[in-house]
C-alpha cells in the first residue's frame, strides 16, 4: 500500500493505492473519520462492495443511497434527491459523504457535499480505473446541464482518498480501457518517460496486472497533484489536463451523454489533438503515429464518430474552455508537454475535422 | 461616494456606497466590467430601477430575468432555471451575474454564479437596507431546503457591489426595518461605540435621513469586513455574524418561510439572545435593557411568536450551528462583544423560550 499526499493551498490529503483496501475495515474506518455518514453509491458497485464498507463503517452511517448506475444520474433532480438524504440522515456541518463509485458517483455526491451547509467533508472511494487516475485528484465536482457536460459544480477537495486496485479486476472490459485513455494522457501532457514506461508494459496493462496497475495509479495521481497544485482553480496550467477534452465533450454531447464513455470519446478527442498538433508542427510526424499507436495498442478508439464540422464546432464552442476570444485548445509541443493555445488557426482545425469527417 | 475594500486571502473587492449611484451609467459600465452579462431582479425591482441599468450595461447584457419577488425563489427549481437562462444567454466562464435585487435576488443569483462553470463573477446592486450592510460582505450564497433556511449554497464573493442609498427611500416600511435590525445586530456584536452612534439617531434613521442611512452603511460593512476577513468559510469567529439567527431562523422556519421578514425574525431572535445572555450574568440587566430599548425605537419585534419549546429546540437543533456535541449559540459577553458559546445550559435556554411562550 502506497499513500500519496496532495499538497493544496489551505490543506493536504491522503490518498491510499493498493490491493484489498476495501476489505481492511479498520483502515478504512481510521481513514474515514467523520463523526456522522452518508454513503452513496450505485447499484452495479454496491452490489460487489457495499457490504465491506457498510461493515466497516458501523454505527456512523447514517444513511445509504444506492443510485442507478450511469451519467444520467449527474443531474439537478438527483442532486436535489440527495440533499434530501442529507437531511434525512441528519448530516450537520461535521458529517460527510462517503462516494463509493465511479466518475459519476465521485462528481455527483462531491458536489452535493460541496453545496450541502455550504460545504461538508467527503471521501471518495473510486472503483472505476477513470475515477482512481483522475477525480481522486483535483476536486472538480459538477453535474450536467441539458446544455453540455459538467456546466454546474464546485471545486472541492475530498478529505481523503481510497483506490482499492483489487476492484478493478471486477470492471467491464470498456470501462477499464476507458480508463486507460486518460492513463495515456498523463504521458501526453506531463512525462514522456511515463509514456515510455507505458510502451513497454503494453501486455500488463492489457492483462490488468495487479502490481502495474497499482504503479500506474500512483504515479498518474502524483502527476495530476503537480499539476493541480500549480494552479487549484484552473485559471491556466490545470488547463493542460483537459487534453483532447474540447474534442471529446463534443463527442459525448453530439453523440447523446452515454453513448461513448468518456475515456472513449477522450481517446479519439486526443487523436485529433495530436492530428492538430502535428499539423501545427507542434509534434513530428513520428510523435504522432507514436502517439496512435500507442492508443491503438491498448485498444482506445482513434477515430471519431462520423459528425460534420458544423456539429463539431458548435459542440466545441460550448465547451468551458470557449471564451470570447474564441476557441482555446490544449496542444502538445513535443511529447510530454502540454500547452494551451488560444490562436489556433480556424482553417486548420476545420481541415483536422474534415478529416476525420464522412 | 465612499468605496471600501473588502480584503480576502485571494483577492480584494470594493463596495462603492452612495446616493444615484444606479444613475450614473459611466460608472456603472465601467464598475462591472465582465464581457457578457445576465441580469437577475425582480418584478418589484425591475419596475423602479431595472431600466437605468439595462441602459448603462448596453449590448453586453446578454439576457435578463424578472423573478416573482420573494423568499420561494430561493429553490433548486429556479436555480435550475437560472442555469437555463445562463445557457441560453451564452454565458461562458469570463462571463458574469448581475444581481439586482434584495437579500433573496443576491443569495440565489450568488449560488448560481458559484456553480455556473465552476464558478463565475457576479455583481451585487442590493437595493434593500439588508441587503446592503448584510448580504454585500461574506460571499454567503445559498437557497434554501424544505428542512431548513440557506441548507444549500456556496462561499462566493462578488466582485463589486454597488449600494446606491437612494433606493432605500422607495422600500416598503417593513423591510427598511427588518434592514435596521442587522444594523443593530453590529453594534451588539461588535462595536458598542457604533451603537450609542445609532442610539443618537434614533429620529434620523427612522426619517431614513439619506445621509445618516449612507454612513450606517459603510460602517456595517466596515464591521462585516473586518469579522468575514479574519474567518472567510466560517469557521469560528465568523459565527458571531449570527447572534440572534439560530432563534430567528426558527421563527422564520416554523411560522413558514416569509411570514416574519429575515430582521423582524433575527430582531426577536436577538431579544431573545440577549435574555439569555443576561440570564447567564454575561450581560448586566441594564445592558439587556439598554439592547431591548434601540430595537424598540427602531419599531422592532422584541417578543417571538407563540411556540412551544418543543417546537423551538426542534428547529434550533436543525441550524447550521447545531453540531453532534449540541447546540452551539452566540452570546453577548457585554455589549459589542460577542462569542460563540458551545456550553450552554439546556435549563437556562428552556427558561428563556418558557418565558417567551404563550
Amino acid at each position: 500500500m502506497q499513500t500519496l499526499h496532495v499538497e493544496l493551498a489551505e490543506r493536504r490529503y491522503p490518498i491510499h493505492v493498493g490491493p484489498g483496501l476495501l476489505n481492511q475495515p479498520e483502515q478504512l474506518s481510521r481513514w474515514i473519520d467523520a463523526p456522522a455518514l452518508l454513503l452513496v453509491t450505485d447499484s452495479h458497485v454496491a452490489e460487489h462492495y457495499l457490504a465491506p464498507v457498510e461493515s466497516a463503517l458501523g454505527p456512523r452511517l447514517q444513511g445509504i443511497r444506492v443510485l442507478p448506475p450511469g451519467e444520467a444520474q449527474k443531474s439537478m433532480k438527483t442532486l436535489d434527491s440527495l440533499f434530501d438524504s442529507l437531511a434525512e440522515a441528519g448530516i450537520g456541518r461535521d458529517g460527510a459523504i462517503v462516494a463509493l463509485g465511479g466518475g459519476v458517483i465521485g462528481d455527483l455526491s462531491g458536489f452535493a457535499a460541496a453545496c450541502w451547509q455550504r460545504g461538508i467533508a467527503f471521501y471518495q472511494l473510486p472503483t472505476t480505473l477513470l475515477a482512481q487516475v483522475d477525480s481522486s485528484v483535483g476536486g472538480k465536482t459538477a453535474i450536467n446541464h441539458t446544455s453540455g457536460k459538467n456546466l454546474i459544480g464546485a471545486f472541492h477537495q475530498p478529505r481523503a482518498v481510497i483506490a482499492d486496485s483489487t476492484v478493478l479486476s471486477t470492471l467491464p472490459e470498456r470501462e477499464y480501457r476507458a480508463g486507460l485513455a486518460e492513463v495515456v494522457k498523463y504521458g501526453f501532457i506531463a512525462d514522456v518517460d511515463f509514456l515510455a514506461w507505458l510502451e513497454g508494459r503494453i501486455p500488463a496493462l492489457n492483462a490488468r496486472d495487479a502490481d502495474t496497475i497499482a504503479e500506474t495509479v500512483t504515479r498518474c495521481c502524483a502527476i495530476k497533484a503537480r499539476v493541480v497544485a500549480e494552479d487549484e482553480t484552473e485559471q491556466g496550467r490545470r488547463a493542460i489536463l483537459n487534453f483532447g477534452h474540447t474534442f471529446g465533450h463534443a463527442i459525448e454531447g453530439a453523440c447523446g451523454y452515454g453513448e461513448w464513455l468518456h475515456g472513449e470519446a477522450v481517446a479519439a478527442g486526443m487523436a485529433q489533438a495530436l492530428a492538430l498538433s502535428c499539423r501545427l508542427e507542434r509534434i513530428s510526424q513520428g510523435d504522432h503515429e507514436r502517439g496512435l499507436a500507442l492508443l491503438r495498442q491498448l485498444h482506445l478508439p482513434v477515430t471519431p464518430p462520423a459528425l460534420d464540422t458544423r456539429t463539431w464546432l458548435e459542440w466545441m464552442a460550448r465547451d468551458k474552455k470557449a471564451t470570447r476570444e474564441g476557441l482555446r485548445l490544449v496542444l502538445l509541443r513535443g511529447l510530454g508537454r502540454a500547452e494551451l493555445v488560444t490562436d489556433v488557426p480556424t482553417e486548420s482545425l476545420e481541415a483536422v475535422l474534415q478529416a476525420s469527417s464522412p
